[in-house]
């Protein structure tokens, strides 16, 4: 039996294929995200979802539908196969009592950052990668950091001044090299171009290097497994970069084609701060994709996006699904992180009571009905997030 | 089929029976813990490891080995199952190659104390508890504060002023009665003791309450099926209260009733702080329990136990594993969090540190072999232990 099911790389707009041999980023003429496309009708052949049932508990479980060929080229630290919890006192309180959180939080890291730069840091040892470089609201620099001491790749780490203390923390330990800059990821992003002029670290920014997006993608395999091979009425996601949701997408779609699930599929929900919501604004102008967002701020670090390089795929997922767009105010998330605790023992992170939030928010609205099951993805530990909870707490 | 083969309670000195349908603390007689017994010779008949295969990835996948009798009084936060981490560069410096870290961090709470916690709360319910208390040195005041939230139980910490601001910070946010006390865990006991004449709240001190030994007891379990049903030659745990050690070591106890391993078990081996360690002098005194350690002092809040009310069945473990007791100084705990996370790509906290630096003491000392398949506990996220390593970021 395959291994990997992995065919090749082609580009999100004009199909065109890429070798995945060799390293690759986005595709130079449409300037758009590749995509990591398998060979679903032989993995059919070959796989059901019994075999997995009885696998590791990492998103490794989905072995043959990622796109590393040679385990021994896996770096893993346990990522992935996260609880799914029903909270049903929050539920029957907001009145949607199917509520289920997927805590993201207990990823090593402790985020969901990590199941993307554990795929892009495995596939780049697979391909010879010796160095790479980010830029990151924080977490994905962390995360990246620690894959990287795991491996021994050099990581090249650009964040913006403003990212939490952990952050910084967590990439000097992990011993990567910690640059801080003025401003925002975007800034950030710049700097870093500045100083990889030649190319010399290999660039793993988001949707810019193909491979993160598959990692990601794993969050939409787990939804159907643990959900017994069926998908949820609508899926709430944070959206910065916004590869969970284009992943989550991507992975419904191969799971369509290998046969595993059948019928609707979940409704997909952006959830952005009030303070950068560039995905919400060009939701409601029904716009293909959105525009920087200027002076961008908000408590959750991990929304101080002002314009995701793969917006026209997050605006496709959300659009083609009949989803819509949330923006959420500081003071929402804050307030939602203390009733979440105190009801149902999870300490969130901002950007996941964002998406509590916006719950409550599409239930008064009736976009969501009572009898609806609906996934609240918790992307962070709240433990992570100590400067803003140390400062809220009274 | 049977949803929980538990028998009944009996004292682990003079083997005299409690009724497990009322709440039960410890033997009055003996003053020593109380031991949950199990049918296994009728287990034995209805369960084997191939049916736990493709269960849920929770502690709950031993369902029939837990006590709790109703599925409806289950109180979860997705505890257990953790991570079993092959650390091999790190492993082949320090010349133990098959190094393994069972990396418990992940778990809700960011600690291993959700294991214990989880199972007393959720019998806890089953018994009609409606209010619980505990002293702790930080993370099982932690555990217990988010699992009383989410049963809707009340709870009351009482915790040490030194403890690290994250575990007051987590009670207050779990909505939980948060008592800040003069002293270590001992004083924060006889506290909570004075204002709990009457016995109001229900005491969930570390084995004065039969239960959370059989949440820990689950670590044993879980490496039993990670290691496809064979056993470490060796186990390193950090030991404040003892309940893990206990706990796996009754674990490996039934497994062999069960049928489901045999041969030689590991030897267990007791990891504490230098300035606080009252098992190493109990062991190298030679004796069957131990004694109060006097001005105790570590950066390991986790190891700030004086005395453990479970001291003589710690004692048992080790001697009958044909183990050992190592303390570890601070600043050895220091260097090796700093080790490991730039080699590894993990964040310790400093118990989980003093076991990798036990193990090089104990390599060194030939206890060890280079051909032994050794794990190291890492009990809880380095993450929540921010105060120590900020101040150690240079």
């Amino acid at each position: 039996m395959a291994r990997s099911f992995f065919s090749h790389l082609e580009c999100s707009r004009c199909a065109r294929r890429f070798d995945p041999g060799t390293i690759q980023t986005f595709c130079p003429e449409c300037n758009q995200p590749l995509l990591a496309i398998y060979n679903l009708s032989e993995a059919r052949k070959h796989l059901n979802p019994r075999m997995l049932s009885d696998r590791e508990g990492s998103l490794w479980r989905y072995r043959e539908l990622l796109p590393v060929l040679d385990d021994a080229n896996i770096v893993s630290l346990g990522e992935g196969w996260t609880p799914l919890i029903h909270t049903r006192r929050l539920g029957e309180r907001i009145g949607t009592p199917r509520l289920y959180i997927k805590e993201e939080g207990v990823n090593p890291t402790g985020s969901f950052k990590a199941r993307g730069l554990c795929l892009a840091v495995s596939k780049g040892v697979e391909l010879g990668v010796r160095s790479m470089a980010i830029p990151s609201a924080g977490n994905a620099g962390g995360a990246l950091a620690a894959y990287a001491a795991k491996s021994g790749i050099e990581a090249h780490i650009f964040v913006p001044h403003e990212t939490p203390m952990v952050n910084k923390e967590e990439v000097a330990y992990f011993g990567a090299d910690l640059h801080l800059i003025e401003g925002l990821i975007s800034d950030a992003a710049k700097k870093m171009n500045e100083l990889n002029m030649g190319g010399k670290w290999f660039d793993v920014s988001t949707m810019k290097e193909p491979y993160r997006l598959e990692g990601k993608k794993t969050m939409g395999y787990e939804l159907a497994e643990q959900f017994s091979w069926t998908l949820p009425d609508v899926i709430l996601y944070p959206t910065g970069g916004g590869t969970g949701i284009i992943g989550m997408w991507k992975a419904f779609s191969e799971l369509e084609q290998l046969g595993w699930i059948r019928g609707k599929k979940p409704r997909m929900v952006s959830v952005q701060a009030s303070g950068c919501a560039p995905v919400v604004r060009a939701f409601t102008r029904k716009d293909k994709k959105s525009e920087f967002w200027d002076n961008a701020t908000t408590i959750a670090s991990g929304l101080r996006v002002p314009k995701a390089f793969g917006d026209v795929l997050i605006m496709q997922s959300i659009y083609q699904s009949g989803g819509t767009a949330v923006p959420v105010d500081d003071a929402d998330m804050i307030r939602t992180i203390r009733e979440v605790a105190a009801e149902e023992g999870l300490l969130l992170c901002p950007e996941g009571a964002a998406c509590v939030a916006a719950v409550q928010k599409l239930r008064k609205d009736n976009f969501l009905s009572p009898s609806e099951t609906v996934v609240v993805f918790n992307t962070a530990s709240g433990y992570k997030y100590r400067e803003v909870l140390s400062s809220l707490a009274s």
